[in-house]
């Protein structure tokens, strides 16, 4: 099973109608528009991405599906969360890394991931699920992985439980996956 | 969330009535139990423990809650499987340490995990579902541990997908889950 797959279980299993969810990385989209599937007409969606095109891309892909009313997309960085929201939340995706099909030079950075981590893990309410997705195979991506990593093991059990998956025999940097479950 | 619990909703998430499954060490029989319920009255489960008194526990829950008829618990070590199963299994649970409640001092040893995870891995039809809980807290089980990690690493990837999941904000040698999924 893909790891995007993975991720849209664990929403699914998770989410109910009416829930609010952030989309902290849109990229193409298909978490957003799970998302969307999953918080129904009464939940709301809210989507970050720094590149142009692809808050265009994930727009188009919501109103295809009939969910343009069910979501806010900006195009800004994922560290600028705590400006756009003010509620809580109930679960979170991030994918780290470059964009699929998209510009590889232009990826996540340690410093602004933090800063939404930080804001995201605050904006989760009781019982909230985070899921972080690091793609690392690229220049600047270990440093990244270890931030994440560094931040991830320094949450206090009073927190809640983070669960780190990865696959063990594959080579070439598979994707690493944390599951954020907040007390 | 509990380890135990994840190992449930994964296994629920997997199987279907009539299918084949093994618990290769079914100690206090709660992953018997739950596999009993899921294979239905026409699939069949077979368990192994090297303790009587596991053994006892076991088919004494299961007669409880009127699975009797669904399962074969033999009182061996889980290295001996391939003796007793000639069929091609779709899932199977292994927990490796020692039996909670139970006597600390009879724990799995690596050699004959090895012998199990290499037969049980086998026995394992396409598709199917291995999932291995490792509990490492006590004298030998970093060892356990180790050799575990290197039988998964060492599956290619022809075989299949091989994750571990570990929780990576608590102390005192939490469990680690390895989930097997067979090409």
């Amino acid at each position: 099973m893909q790891m995007v797959e993975r991720v849209h279980r664990l929403l699914t299993a998770h989410m109910k109608p009416g829930d609010r969810a952030v989309d902290a990385t849109v990229g193409n989209g298909w978490d957003t528009l799970k998302l969307c599937e999953l918080v129904g007409e009464k939940g709301k969606v809210y989507g970050f991405d720094i590149q142009k095109e692809a808050v265009l891309r994930t727009k188009e892909r919501l109103a295809q599906a009939g969910f343009a009313g069910r979501a806010e997309i900006f195009c800004c960085s994922h560290s600028e969360v705590e400006h756009y929201i003010h509620e809580n939340i109930q679960a979170f995706t991030m994918n780290l890394g470059y964009l699929p099909g998209g510009d590889k030079q232009i990826v996540t950075r340690s410093e602004s991931t933090l800063r939404a981590l930080e804001a995201l893990t605050k904006l989760l309410g009781p019982g909230g699920l985070g899921l972080v997705l690091v793609y690392y195979g690229h220049p600047g991506g270990l440093e990244e992985k270890a931030a994440v990593e560094t931040f991830m093991a320094s949450r206090t059990s009073d927190w809640g439980q983070i669960l780190r998956t990865e696959i063990v025999n594959r080579k070439n940097c598979p994707p690493i996956l944390y599951i954020m479950e907040k007390k």
